[in-house]
């Protein structure tokens, strides 16, 4: 087999075989398939594509490349594709832990502009996300759910192509995206998965077309390979949260629980209802109801002080989560217009302010950075009112402030409402 | 400006500008475009093609890569993108150069399966292929013909990404073989250039749509640099010549000289009235009686002789061709069918046979291995014909002699005529 062969079939627009996929990728790994050649048939697919068993085999293959987990009870995970203010997982794990569903969550770190969930959790002090394996299966035995940062021995193949594919502008393809996630999600040993895959603004996948050929791909794979496993598609035009930095989104995961409403809740219960059902084979609605207990009981707030325990995490902030929004400087953003509609709320703007504002602050401080929306899409204001309150330790500039503004869209029309979840992919 | 937007742009198929070509090209050469990097935009352009004004920014880049020869008078030059038994250079070289023409050859080494110019002169003992610019200067201004070969410091650029896309599945690829081409003949100093775009069985191009494509690209190319050319596509299914291999071509060659009739004197006729006709600005008429006239006169054949010996070559196998047919083994090949016509030689399979012909002989008697056939498509033949003889060092076995045997189709209708001049492009 020769590697130009598998390129030129590929530049041709034909399929690949199980056997020649394995070739290049492994060939790639162990360094006889060179950088310029991996380039060149990652280029190809990216152009000319891949069926939905190439993509098995390409998953496959990275995943093999790799380790893969398998833990000695049943676990669920559940994976987004990377949005602003999303912190669904924050609220999804207390909540299912508490109705005795293990959730074992392997995280990415930053993903885009806003952290990830092993950056959120570092808002505890103390929280350990590096566990070994047995510390992981120890730690959700113990209370039901674990969140530990992604092992470096994981998907190795995947690693390594997808910093090729940065270099050489081939990131944006579907059946590499989905390969690259999913080589992770099956190393991680959770036989149920529920995908949440972000679409909009502040997302990677800026169309519906996208975004629901990105799930059905993905929900393709797992399928192929026996998983019980469904993906979600949902807007991110506009943040999830009212807090989105790492301290204000944990804050707004606190409200959360405690049941303050907004879309991060709506979803979250969503995601959770889904988990549950899939878990316990129940349905939807019987799954629904376990939920809203979970929350209105108080227990979810309880296995999130659990968990955080369990990890060595400091649980302080969730007696007190005023304590998350200590960043030196508070400013209130005003709005100074006439009287109408909040229309849209553009969440990557909201996101590159919220980097914007860590600029000058420590390491350990940037964390503290952010804000909190004091308003949604579709909400009444009138001049005077507050639009958000933003955390810093720097000053903040009229250039920032500036691009706040931009994030927004006011009209004199009530706009239509937006759907939260657009499609369910089974 | 980034290599990656470069790259991404492509990948979407738009045009880039002469600006990113630079880009993109200059920084592979110094080292701060990757290899990767370079062989994702060509698998982009190889997928995505390349418009007319993309291509001769390349085709520029490329040669300024390098240094751009230039004459102290009017040079012309012939360049055949390669095939089987194509020793037309060795003919056209003495008419034209017997008619005052001056005729600067640059020519690679061997391409494809078969021997280049350069390798064919070495027939001629001592004959200097590495001269200065001066010295070729000096033997074109004495005899009005010289043959050198292509110096190392032309179109730097393209030498290192044609050896990344020999890599990288990349060659296949209308404006990549049209500018790699182009990017040497601008370099090369001559003003009148005439190309010969081989299409056929012992072709790179295979069909007549790819060939005239070609063609037409590289026509345009030179054209937009000021240029007078012309493009003859012409057929490349059997053998340009009787003699196959360095030695036997040269046979062919003094042959033709001499009025040897067949395909290769047909084409060397065309070829040369064309160029004689763009140099003097005479009608293809009077060109065609001109080389007509040098070659009754014998003037061809002795200004073959002047071109040798100005390179410092021995002109003995001129005098006494049979000297070129010094192979230690001769072997006939004869038919053994009932009586037919000959309706296919495929041109590649003898390159094939040719090739094999050499494998024991030492590094300096390669050159005396070949064959030369007896017939030629169209013809009647009967058990017992010879259809060609076989030069080695080796003995003939049964593998070589049935590959020999396949390259034929017989038939018992006579074949259609196939035109050897397919289309001219200028």
């Amino acid at each position: 087999m020769f590697i130009t062969d598998i390129i030129d079939k590929k530049r041709k627009a034909y399929s690949l075989t199980k056997e020649e996929i394995e070739f290049a990728v492994n060939g790639f790994i162990a360094g006889d398939v060179l950088p310029e050649q991996m380039s060149a048939l990652l280029m190809a697919i990216v152009i000319n594509g891949m069926n939905k068993k190439e993509t098995f085999y390409l998953t496959k293959t990275m995943q093999n490349s790799g380790k893969t987990y398998t833990f000695s009870f049943d676990a669920v995970d559940k994976h987004s594709s990377g949005g602003v203010g999303d912190s669904t997982t924050l609220v999804l794990l207390p909540i299912l832990s508490s109705l005795g569903i293990k959730v074992a969550k392997m995280s990415g770190k930053a993903l885009g502009y806003t952290g990830g969930t092993i950056d959120k959790v570092s808002c505890f002090e103390g929280f350990n996300t590096d566990l070994t394996q047995k510390e992981f299966e120890q730690v959700i035995s113990k209370v039901n759910g674990s969140i530990i940062s992604q092992t470096e021995d994981i998907a190795l193949a995947d690693k390594k192509i997808y910093a090729l594919r940065d270099k050489c502008a081939c990131v944006e393809s579907i059946p590499l995206i989905a390969s690259s996630i999913m080589s992770k999600k099956l190393a991680s040993g959770s036989n149920t998965i529920l995908l949440d895959v972000k679409c909009g603004e502040g997302a990677f996948m800026k169309t519906k077309k996208d975004a629901i050929k990105l799930a059905k791909t993905m929900v393709e794979i797992g399928k192929l390979d026996g998983k019980d496993i469904v993906a979600f598609v949902t807007n991110m035009d506009s943040p999830l949260s009212f807090g989105v930095g790492c301290a204000q989104e944990v804050y707004s995961v606190i409200n959360a629980l405690k049941g303050e409403s907004g879309d991060l809740l709506t979803l979250s219960k969503l995601l959770s209802a889904q988990l549950y059902s899939m878990a316990n084979r129940v349905s939807i609605n019987e799954a629904m109801f376990e939920v809203e207990k979970s929350l209105r009981s108080g227990l979810a707030l309880k296995q999130l002080k659990n968990v955080v325990k369990a990890q060595g995490g400091d649980t302080a902030v969730i007696d007190d989560p005023d304590l998350l929004l200590r960043a030196k400087n508070k400013y209130e953003m005003t709005y100074d217009g006439s009287v109408g509609y909040i229309a849209k709320i553009n969440a990557l703007t909201i996101a590159k302010v919220q980097k914007l504002l860590q600029v000058k602050a420590s390491e350990k401080d940037k964390k503290l950075c952010g804000l909190i929306l004091k308003v949604k899409v579709g909400d009444i204001i009138k001049q005077g009112d507050v639009l958000a309150t933003l955390y810093t330790f720097d000053k903040v500039d009229d250039g920032v402030k500036q691009l706040f503004m931009s994030a927004f869209t006011f009209s004199s029309r009530k706009p239509k409402n937006e759907k939260l979840l657009i499609k369910i992919i089974k």
